[in-house]
């Protein structure tokens, strides 16, 4: 760094001091925590960060750091996994987390609208009573703000949709520090460009979305959950192909390897049997729901799978898929002192046995730890790698195995990514994918924001 | 025009007349046809008709332009309703139509590909018998081009969405002539900026879109249809309500006034009441149907319906359906020799009586001839006024009971359109509705058609 951007970059921490007092913090262990996510990347901290309690507040931030080309880096619970929030140029943190007020729920209208560092879980406890639920769940409880941000999903994507679906509006704090309303209450509207859809899955690169507008579900008068092993990954995920192209509306259908299991059973305290292993669950009426597990069980009885332990309580309910949410915490827990590289791509239904199998084979002849546990009714996977960072050897190797199964889902007419995002960690594979599309990416980057202060170095180079 | 400017267009069309021979027309009947959409707006036509066979050459005629500045407006079908495809600078209408061909259809994975002048009814003629089909369904038989790029829905959309849900990906010529394809086949995808919900709705001012990947549904095991007239609108608008908001997976519940009813009767040779009615359609497992017709049925008693008239057979089915389709066109029979001015709204569904009965008082003191028909589910609905666009006292009324519907949409938290677009009808309510997100928009414009040329003067004025 220059002595003269050192001088811009003090002034700007002045600034920010001066607006937000104690609230702005450059304390080294702050800002280490803060330029981290949940995977194995090192830290890149920011230089400081901010922590915010309004809209308002983050557009000062961002005006601030416009005027003296600060980069500026939006952060939820830090629960990334691409490197999203790393400062790769420093700039200033905003962390949302204070912003953790639900602002309405409507009701009548299946929707609500909440600051962005309202967590999943916090709003589900808040809706409790209503008759209402949100449905995306990504493995951690994810703030909203971030889960727009990264286009999140979650175990029951393959019924109500992922965050692509579900955001009706938000309020974004673009580049320059305006603040703009995007969508609307309206269940649908063709009026103007998408601009919702243009910011969710912007990973803080176009702008900072400080409140989202909630597509809320009704609570089914039925739920069933059920676990089922089969006898090989192969009729497992069969029975998932077979389960979408009926068109059967289920709820969550997820498929865990062997190896996940095992990590389940010791991590969770459960005693399924460690072979592949769909997680089901059912929503309807009464008789939907009896009737879809009726259809479903014909179809896993098809391709090998045993019989159907049942959680029929919201207590046992809650504990099965809390379990299926640690996996990677369970999967870490295999090595102790390991770190987690979690990767995932989405490919069509129709190529999903394949896509896994092939998978499955490299990872057994690699030699490498690597559970595989997917969202499977959405074609969606995840392999994560458990490994030690520090062994070069055993990085190459793993780096290595993601590239043939991200370029083997884009030969498959899939995605580098069904659901992480991009960050830092799949930039080449976007290219790949998206090719001349990209350029067009950048077009849009360069148009919103044009010094490049806005989370700078993720998803596309400018 | 300057004689430069006039010297410039002679240039560009002699260069589109070497590369496109007889496709490429300057007649006047011609132009004036490619002038118009289906609404009241007089027609602007263009400078000429450029008949389009490929993508490829979709690209070579947008680069033209480019070179010279020239306009580029695309034509699908031409049953806009917001002056869409006006060429109020002139310049190259590209009309897609003879792209026409299917050009892909997975059947295991609910997906296909389409060239942008296939229609609606021609692909679901194509997909007759292999148990799938294609839901969005407005009104006119309209290009799936042309649906992307108004981000069109129909009667289905309650239950299968619009076309912002139900677009997988686009092939889309770019102002500068490169080809891009967004999107893909996964059923989800975290990589990267979504740029198909950006150019599905951007009614040709960003690209032109020349191919259009698809979801597709599989047919429902069971589908019942049904007519439920109703002593008062508040009645019919209460049952879609409260059918709506107890979670009823219902397909498709249209309203239509009794000033529609008639003219469906007239128009399509039906004897039903003279009333508020509902036209109901259930999709599901036969268990399924039977259980939403009965809840259905009993929240119709409620409110003062009448009995169900059933049509169970897909003939009959199709006949009261394309009645329902018809509407537009029995409005305008009403009174021959008129023009329609079809406009809608959309709004949170709590607000739907509210706004459609207000609508409907200003309709009844306006003494205008304006039917109310809609998308009722979605909390979207319809006037059609049946207007004579040369009495200028008419159209002042007009012009102002629209407003008037369209403030109270948005100031119930609405949109100004739920699917007729902005075109160039709605540019002003755009703003009241976005306000500094029109701003955002126009960035994105700029940077993506910096010349102005494609489709320019709708939705933003740069």
């Amino acid at each position: 760094m220059s002595i003269m951007e050192e001088q811009t970059q003090d002034t700007a921490l002045e600034e920010l001091r001066a607006l937000l007092g104690k609230r702005l913090s450059t304390s080294s262990s702050v800002c280490e925590q803060h330029g981290r996510g949940e995977s194995y990347y090192p830290s890149q901290p920011p230089d400081a960060v901010a922590f915010a309690e309004s809209t308002e507040e983050v557009a000062r931030i961002v005006e601030i750091g416009a005027r003296h080309r600060l980069p500026v880096i939006p952060f939820g619970t830090g629960t990334s996994l691409e490197g999203q929030v790393a400062a790769l140029k420093g700039g200033v943190c905003i962390d949302l987390s204070a912003m953790n007020q639900v602002l309405e729920v409507n009701a009548e209208d299946l929707d609500c609208r909440v600051q962005a560092g309202v967590t999943r879980k916090q709003l589900n406890e808040y809706l409790r009573g209503t008759g209402l639920f949100f449905p995306i769940d990504p493995g951690a409880d994810a703030s909203l703000g971030g889960m727009a941000a990264t286009r999140a999903s979650g175990t029951n994507a393959v019924r109500y949709g992922t965050m692509r679906e579900n955001v009706l509006g938000l309020t974004v704090v673009m580049a320059d520090g305006r603040i703009v309303r995007t969508g609307g209450r309206a269940r649908k509207s063709a009026a103007g460009y998408d601009l919702t859809r243009l910011f969710v899955g912007s990973e803080g690169t176009l702008g900072v979305i400080t409140e989202v507008q909630l597509r809320l579900n009704g609570i089914p008068e039925a739920i069933s959950a059920a676990v089922c092993p089969f006898a090989d990954l192969q009729g497992a995920v069969n029975t998932v192909m077979t389960t979408i192209q009926s068109g059967i509306p289920i709820a969550r259908i997820e498929l865990l390897d062997e190896v996940q299991m095992d990590a389940v059973n010791r991590y969770s305290k459960f005693d399924y049997p460690v072979q592949p292993t769909l997680f089901f669950e059912f929503h309807g009426t009464e008789a939907g729901v009896r009737e879809q597990v009726e259809m479903v069980g014909e179809i896993a009885g098809e391709f090998g799978g045993g019989d159907f332990r049942w959680a029929r309580e919201q207590e046992d309910r809650n504990k099965l898929w809390q379990a299926r949410h640690d996996s990677y915490y369970a999967a870490l827990a295999l090595r102790p002192g390991s770190k987690g590289w979690a990767t995932d791509v989405c490919v069509p239904i129709s190529r999903l046995a394949d896509c896994i199998l092939a998978t499955k084979a490299d990872i057994e002849s690699s030699g490498l730890l690597a559970p595989i546990v997917g969202h499977a009714g959405d074609g969606n996977f995840h392999v994560c790698f458990i490994i030690d960072p520090d062994d070069t050897e055993e990085m190459a190797r793993t780096e290595a195995l993601n590239e043939r199964m991200v370029m083997r889902a884009l030969d498959m007419g899939g995605t580098c990514t069904g659901e992480h995002g991009i960050g830092i960690g799949k930039m080449k594979y976007l290219k790949a994918e998206h090719g001349e599309g990209v350029g067009a990416m950048r077009q849009l980057k360069i148009a919103l924001d044009p010094d490049n202060i806005m989370n700078p170095g993720k998803i596309v180079e400018v």
